[in-house]
């Protein structure tokens, strides 16, 4: 079903076939965690909400996979977090961008507009982003980011989280919270931990988080997976 | 550059769009074997051209991927081997049909033409295959098979060879001989040991042929890897 809805959206324009390929790349991953939540990434979901729940300017980079595999999930974690939504996409025309856009907006996000402007350490297409989002965030929640994007974040002292299924992604390893399970049910889960958010146990979380340790159980989980897989 | 070509092939109906994200997952998987042949996989693409050497009546089922992927391949083994082409695929239209053959009789390789009939014990349109092809064959390599159609095939009593860098798929594990590679590198190593094969060694591989082991030194291999990766 999700794959059928994909190639849908390759159609119309919001997922672009590059798109398709990555999320096969993350269908794999997804296969050998077994589709489900790891413990360690839940222990990253409930440190992301913490990020969340913490940050003066938090905002949500999202690209065409995220629109067309969870524009509900992102609607109900606004919702609860208020978090602002701005549109970003590594192929980027202004088509594509009214597209997911008007996606998201169909399902009930809010969703920043203005004037991009280059202001990401980074070459060509890549470097635009909104003054009053994605650049003025202390925390930037970026699902299934590119590498070198991920690192620009981080570079410019912004706190990255990232959710990616491959735990040895770049953007995995650069991020400073990686959250390594899939987008709808990472989203859901950390809308959860918003509800039940407080100061003390987003202070306790954040200064206990550990990306090392969160790649490597995921690691440790898929490893552990495929030892038993032909029993 | 291959996902790019993917693309193209993609825009011009060779490859579907649930192609680009199958070739994802194996992307996936190939990254996860760092891009090489294991020599578990050596071994079976070795076995692979003994069964290939040995059979009567060898024919390829090529799908849109694989000809897009592989063209140039495929003929190279073909003018070794003299192995038969069958043009097989999943989504299947005429005009897919006309469009797959044509790229690869554009390569060099010599397709089997016909009419295709309701010939193997699957439902629908994924029955069809050509009466002096799959249908008679003894050996039939499938790269990047659906499992439900190698499942079929080996119950026809045919030899299986699959090409799958997923050792945990449905292919693979229904498969006589499964080959946990990527599917360019499989093809060439096939043709490079067709050349030196000779009866002897051909029976001697053959004999000692064991899918559980190839399935099981992959997912070791792939597991010893990760466990390795954050180092």
């Amino acid at each position: 079903m999700v794959r059928e809805s994909l190639a849908r959206y390759a159609k119309s324009g919001v997922v672009t076939l590059e798109g398709l390929t990555a999320h096969g790349r993350g269908e794999a991953f997804d296969y050998l965690i077994g589709e489900e939540t790891m413990e360690s990434a839940l222990l990253a979901e409930h440190t992301a909400a913490a990020l969340l729940y913490s940050a003066h300017d938090p905002v949500i980079s999202v690209n065409g996979n995220t629109a067309a595999l969870a524009a509900e999930e992102l609607a109900h974690l606004q919702k609860i977090s208020g978090v602002a939504v701005e549109v970003n996409l590594f192929h980027r025309t202004p088509s594509r961008i009214k597209k997911v856009t008007r996606l998201l907006e169909d399902s009930g996000v809010v969703v920043l507009h203005g004037k991009r402007e280059r202001l990401l350490p980074l070459s060509h297409e890549r470097a635009f982003c909104l003054r009053h989002g994605i650049f003025s965030a202390d925390v930037v929640l970026v699902p299934l980011e590119d590498g070198d994007r991920c690192k620009a974040l981080v570079s410019m002292g912004k706190k990255v989280i990232v959710i990616d299924l491959n735990p040895l992604s770049r953007s995995a390893r650069y991020a400073n919270l990686t959250i390594v399970d899939e987008l709808t049910r990472a989203l859901s889960r950390i809308a959860g931990f918003l509800v039940g958010m407080d100061e003390r146990t987003a202070a306790q979380l954040i200064s206990s988080m550990n990306n090392y340790y969160f790649l490597e159980e995921a690691i440790k989980e898929i490893a552990r997976r495929l030892a038993h897989a032909l029993d």
